[in-house]
This record gives C-alpha cells, structure tokens and sequence, in this order.
C-alpha cells in the first residue's frame, strides 16, 4: 500500500487543518506535516473529530525541504488548470488518474497543499514531480482546503488494493536519469533559455510514468550514448 | 446533464451549510433545500465563499415531502454499510457507481445528506430510490457533511461530458516521436538484439505518461538533434 505524507503549506486556518485531519482518518491516513502553520488550537480538534490522534502526532517544520524529507515522490496539487500546454510548471493529471497511478509507488509520496488563498507559490510547484487537479466547474474551481484534501484522499483510497507491481527506480536513480537527460541538452547545446522548462517537463513526464528499474537503466544507457556521440558530433561540425 | 437538487436533512451547523454550497458552486450545481435546518447566517456565508448566490436561492422547508417535490429519483447519502444484505434499508452503491449511473437520467434527481450527528432515519431512508455510500476507513468510516457532500458531488461531476483535459498528442503524432527514437537508437548504433526491447519499453513509458502535444514537440526537438549529432560524432570516432 501507498505510503502517503499529506504535507499542508502554510494553512492560515485552523478549522481547514482539523478537517483535514479527520478526512486522513476516514480514508485510512496518518502523516501529517505542517510548513509554518497557524496555530493549532480546540478548533482544530473540534474539526478534526476522531481525527484528533493525527493533530497529535503531526510535525510543524520551517521549510518545505524538511516536510520532503525521505520522499520518493512529490505532488502538488492546484486548483488553476492551465489552458495553455506550453505553461508546463501548471499541466496537471487529474485526481481520478493519480488515485490509479499513484497505487505503483514503493516510496513514500508528499503530497502537498498550498495556502487557503494563494495555493502553492510557483517555486513550490517546481519542486514537484507530479502536479495534479480536481476538475471542477470553470466558473469556481477553487476548492476549500479540506475539500480538495478529501476528493484527493477519497481517490486513492479507492485504488488500494494489493497487487504485484515490478521493482521501481528509487530515488537517486530516477535524479541520475535526470541528471544524465540535462547533460544531453548540454551536450546538443540546446538553447539555454529553454533549458529548465524542458528539463522540468521531462522530470514530469517520468513523474508520470513511474519506470521501472530496467526502464530506467535503459533509458540513461541511451542517452548516456547519445551525449557522448553528440559531443563528438559538435567538434566536427 | 442530470438536474440535480441537493437536499439537507436537519442540518445542524451553519458553517457547513455554507461548506456544502461552495462545494456546489464548485462543481456546478444550484439548487438547495434545506429541511428545518439550522439558522443561516454569517458562518454560513463566510465559508461558502463565491457559493453565497446560492445559499440566497435556496429554500427552507418543513417536510421532506415538500423537498422531494418535482422529483424523479430520490438518492440516500448514507456512512453506514450494511454488512448483512438481508438489511434491505442500507444496501447502497458507491459513490462512484452513482456518478456514472445518474448521467442517465432525465428527470430532476434529489440527493438527500442526513443529519451530522444522526445522518437519515431510517423513514427517510425507506422513502430513497438508491442508497449511496462513500467507500472509507473501516474503523472510522463517518465523513463530515460537508466532505460526504463533496465527494458525491465531484463523483456526478468527473462523470458529465465537458470536463476539460490537456490537450494530448494525437497518435499519429505518437507514431512520429517513436520513429525519431528509433531513429536515434539507430544513430548511437545501439545493439541490434536489443533494439526491440528497448523501442518497446520506451513506447509503453510514454504510453503511462499520456505526454501532452507540447511534450511530444520538445521531446521529438531533442531527439533529433541528438541522432543528427550522434551521427557525426560516429564519423569522428
């Protein structure tokens, strides 16, 4: 099963963090992290219900890299669905597709919430592998925090199930496979200004993918190949 | 599209009648009863957010029969399964089952959300067409209104037409960007007994990503060039 750490970034109200907190409970959720919350008071736990036990062993941290820690996977969640492909810090997968998805994981998965009001700050988005969004109506897409928390819970607690899954890339793989992506850029001397946006877009698209660990090995041999060859290419040209 | 009237039961707590119409707004819906509910006031309006317009349009009633009027079908929200099928009252769908079956009909659906502390007596249980329940946590299986509200809502909602999606890359295009990958195995002479796995598994690891038409244009980029180079740099070896 999943190993999920719900990660709240900067919530401004308690009431939201209680709510949330029985939600986790109702779907069978434990970890909870907190980025420099409000204070967490009897309102909380009046939200939180039979939830309370998770406000009493969740963990307040300063910086997003601490509520990371040890996770294999990072998600965002936003309620702004971009229109335009090419905005790729905003291109989400849609709630119903992460629950399924999300079922292939080992590692332990963040995923994170931004503030009631401004959601997560675009640095914190480009931190994640995996953006996704609940579809909802166009006229009024942003949901209360503990609503958007229960719909994202609800669905993969309908994924759970336990089957079979190949051996993924861990982590310091899949950074290697990045690693190796970023130095054939460099290597075909791709144009610098479009540099991050396509290596982010590629984080993305693994992020995606999940690959497996022969996937992954494949995939850097050949584009290990590639570089060495390009670089070679370039001097003659 | 299914018209849905929503209909709450005894509600208790002003702040989540105000959650439940935001809720609404979020995922298209207007239409509110209320059966002697609690008093509607500022709590009420300070969580529904931009869903105020709709706690000013909705109707407080007395009977249920009064908010059941004009009604072709009238679904039960309940957190209760019944775990002996014999109880006839409290054998209900999933939440996801209603989502797709409600999409066939014509007439104007109510959806009836009990009381926070009680949920729907068993009276107003025996007056519903359909039971639905919100698959959970077995030791804690009993949502807050507000959040069992939400997830039916966005389950109703996931299954109308016109939910917006990224634009994909179309197959032909797909077909392209695996010919520029052979290609570019073919240009780093990458070993023949091997080539079909790995075109293969390349092919299913995009297929997982479901890339967007602007991935699959900057993916394709960067192939290309790297099998142009790659093929120079071979020349130089």
């Amino acid at each position: 099963m999943t190993d999920v750490r719900v990660v709240l970034v900067n919530p401004k109200y308690e009431g939201n963090v209680g709510a949330v907190a029985r939600s986790m409970a109702n779907f069978g959720f434990s970890e909870l992290f907190m980025v420099e919350p409000c204070e967490i008071g009897d309102e909380s736990y009046r939200r939180a219900k039979h939830g309370g036990w998770i406000l009493d062993s969740s963990r307040s941290v300063s910086t997003l890299e601490e509520a990371l820690e040890d996770c294999y996977l990072v998600i965002g969640t936003s309620g702004i669905i971009s229109e335009n492909d090419k905005n790729y810090v905003r291109l989400p997968i849609s709630a119903r597709d992460l629950g399924t998805r999300i079922q292939e994981c080992e590692g332990k998965v963040a995923i994170l919430f931004g503030r009631e009001d401004m959601g997560l700050y675009q640095e914190e988005l480009k931190r994640c592998d995996i953006l996704v969004t609940i579809p909802a109506d166009e006229k009024y897409p942003i949901l209360n925090l503990s609503h958007a928390a229960t719909v994202i819970l609800y669905e993969i607690h309908q994924n759970r199930k336990d089957v079979y899954r190949p051996s993924q890339a861990r982590d310091d793989e899949l950074r290697l496979m990045y690693g190796f992506f970023d130095d054939l850029l460099d290597a075909i001397e791709y144009p610098e200004h479009r540099r991050e946006n396509t290596s982010i877009m590629f984080r993305r698209m693994m992020g995606r993918s999940v690959p497996s660990r022969w996937e992954f090995n494949t995939i850097m041999g050949v584009f290990s190949d590639a570089a060495k060859l390009s670089r070679l290419g370039r001097k003659d040209q």
